[in-house]
Formats: C-alpha cells, structure tokens, sequence
C-alpha cells in the first residue's frame, strides 16, 4: 500500500464518519463516483446482482430472463432493481439476480462466465463473504479457506471481469451480522467484520464503490431489535432487504 | 346514492385529475385521509394484504409468521411492506401476504375469518377483480358470476370486515391491465376498467381509499412499452411493482 492511497482511505473514513451522522443507512459513498456523475446507467444497461442467498433470496433459478418478479427474488436486489427501474424508465435497464444460495468465494467464481461474464453487466453488484466463514465452521463443506484465501479470490474475479468488460462499474458489498459471536470457531477466527474490512480494503484499492451494509444495520438496531431486521442474525426480513436496498441506492446514487 | 356524496365524488374527481398531472403514478388519493393525518399507523400495526396472483407474488403459503420475504413475496406487497417498514422501525409493524392466485371474489371470501379476520388488521389492501372476469371465460372454472356479484360481494365482504374490527383502515385497489381486449369475452362483456369503476364507487362510497394502479400503468406506459411493467399485460414485472408500490404509498400516504 502506497502513501497515496492509505492517505485516501483516511480522508474517506472521516468522510463516510459525517455521512453515518446523517439519514438511517448512511452509505459510505465513494464521493469521486458522483460528483463525476459516473452512475454507470445509460439506455439498455445490465445491473446483474451476485452473491449466496441473501441475493438469492427464492428467485426461480430457472427464471433467466432480466427483470421478472421471479426470477429476481423477493429480497434486496429486487427492490433495489424495481425502484431504480421505476425511477429510470425511459432507460429500459435490464436487471438480472444471479445469487445462489450457499454460495462462498469460490463457488460463485467457478460459475463466473456463464452468471456473469456472459450477461456483460455495466453495472455489478457483489454481496459475498458471510459463507467463507460459515463454510470453515462445523456445518457441512469442509472448507478450509482462510480471509487471505477470499481476498486474493475476490480481486481475482474483479481482475477478470475488467479484464471481460472494462467498463463495468463494480460495487461491492460488504458482508454482514448482527450475531458476530456465531462465527468465532471459523478456520482462522476471522468474523464477518473482519471479511468486511477486506472487502472494503479491495473496494478502497481498486476506486469501486463500497456499500456497509453493517453500518446501516448497525445504525437500524440502536432503536429496534435486531430480529426486526435480520430475523437470524444472518437473513435479511423484508424491513432488512427495503433497509439494504436503501442504503445501497444512496452509495451507488441511483 | 344521496346527493352529498355525489358532490364529493365530482369535488374528488377534480382533486384526482390535478394530482395526475404530477409524479409518474399518481395516485387518486382521498385528501380527507391525508388532511386528518389518518394513516392508521400506529405501533404494533397489523398490515394485510390481500388479493390474487399479483398480490400472491410466488409467496410461499406455509410461511405464516409477518415480515419474513418468503411469506411476503416478490411483489408489490413485499416492496410497500419493506418500505413502510424502514421508513418506521419505531413503529415494529407487522405486514402479512395472504394474496392466493387464481382468487377472484366468492374464493377470496371463502377464506376470510382465517386469512383476514382472525389477523386483525389495522391497514388491510385489497386487490381483487381480474379472475371475476378471467374465470367466466374459457379457461377453467365456468364461473358465471357478473360485475353486480362483484359488488355485491365486495360490499358484504366490507361490511363482514367492519363489523369483526370497525378501527380497520380498508385501501381498495382498483383491478388494471394494459390489454383490455383480451376481456371482451367475458360472461356479461365487462371489462377491467368496468370493474375498477366498480371498485373505486365502492370506495367512495364507504369513504375508503381507493388506488388507481391503471392510472399509474397508463402514464407509465406512454413513455415506456407496456411490457416493461406488465409482462403479460396482467402481471407485473418487478418495474411494476415498484411502480405500484410507489402509487399504493402515495395513495394511502404512509
């Protein structure tokens, strides 16, 4: 890490401190991305959504086509994708839920080509991370890979995606809980705070917009039960996906 | 119909035909609702909804429990109740999908002690009108009831639901489709405008909400192709539910 680019993230973090004093979901915008009006939308755009089931979130898998109710889900993708449709008509976006349930760093990275290269998104959003962890832990998989392991996974598949379509503008979200102590017998003890903070770091490092979804939740939880949000710590109820969707629109400013 | 509410129907007329000439969806909103500040909401709210396939939106029946996206859905519904619900964590309301597809009125009522009473709204929405046309055609059922069933069993299920809870906020939406001539063989040649006029009498009458999504879906697709809202001319795509969502919150103004 250059001298540069760490004086940025210091500059960026008392930026996003002053946002988070503002409106419930306070994004941590990156600031650059809107006051050049690269929003990434133009008539025809593809906003394809990735990640495990929070993206997923019951879309028919066999629904391939962009912009149905069920191939989109019932979470945040699909209000995000919904009300940006709606405020943006006459751009006639085409909005596609490619999350798969389950899925961690290298799952989602091994149906890459055909879940995203294929679909040449102009604007891609990634929720990944909280199945690293989960995945390590004492409940089926076996995984044995380390935060290290998703970091390097993580800027691989951006490399290669830029690599396809350079003008993709990526967002990148970073994974959340509101139960952190679930995952202290991870493979390496890293908690989703901890994927976060990479996720954010590669976001950082790269210039991509990074949405916090925890500062949000975190936000959300100080006046109503965390339950009300995320009904297992995890999965988001429909008040937590509206809250996303939110928080997302406002970091991405569409 | 005595002249008084006759007048307030001509005054509500002009009321609506001025807010339609602002913000893409607007709604034929009851000002008196909005003026009084009746919103119906207060803690711990019961909200409702109720309906057909749209309203059904591929939620999963055996989900029971309020809030959770798979017993939302991913439609309209899903999209006001995550909304409402983050624009109102202090409030901790509890939104319910019972919308079952296929319902057309002497179904939906066949189920309303256990799928609407037994619930207690504070804020109930329904949507139902377009299968009492879709079944007396060629399709199934051989249901022959006619537009005065429909209102006659619009009315008793009103009253039915007034007696059990008289507090009950009660948000009547007005069936639409962007291919109306698909209806003209229905069993007494009414179409879905016919039954919306229906709907929306009713509510005026009983000085009720009344949400006009055709009114929404016709601005909407003077700028955009039809099927960019409804796929089948029947059914939203996730751009129109989004926009209902949008004119539904507008209307009843929470």
């Amino acid at each position: 890490m250059n001298t540069s680019s760490s004086s940025r993230r210091t500059l960026l973090k008392g930026a996003a401190s002053i946002a988070a004093l503002g409106a419930l979901g306070a994004p941590t915008a990156r600031s650059q991305d809107k006051a050049s009006g690269k929003s990434g939308l133009k008539p025809g755009s593809v906003i394809l959504f990735q990640g495990d089931s929070i993206t997923d979130a019951g879309r028919r898998r066999e629904v391939l086509e962009p912009n149905l109710d069920k191939g989109l889900g019932s979470g945040y993708a699909a209000m995000i994708a919904g009300g940006v449709m709606a405020d943006h008509p006459e751009l006639e976006l085409k909005c596609y839920n490619r999350g798969v349930s389950g899925d961690f760093m290298p799952r989602m990275t091994a149906r890459w080509k055909e879940d995203c290269l294929d679909l040449k998104p102009d604007i891609l959003s990634i929720l990944i991370g909280i199945n690293d962890i989960w995945h390590t832990m004492a409940f089926g998989t076996n995984y044995k890979g380390t935060i290290s392991d998703y970091e390097e996974g993580y800027r691989q598949l951006i490399k290669q995606t830029l690599a396809a379509k350079p003008d993709t503008r990526i967002v990148i979200c970073g994974p959340f809980t509101t139960r952190d102590e679930r995952f202290k017998s991870a493979v390496d003890g890293k908690t989703p705070a901890d994927f976060a903070a990479v996720a954010k770091k590669i976001a950082d490092d790269l210039k991509l917009t990074f949405v916090s979804f925890q500062a949000a939740f975190d936000k959300a939880c100080k006046a109503t039960p965390s339950n009300f949000w995320l009904w297992d710590g995890i999965h988001p109820t429909t008040a937590g996906n509206a809250l996303m969707a939110q928080c997302w629109r406002r970091a991405v400013g569409i």
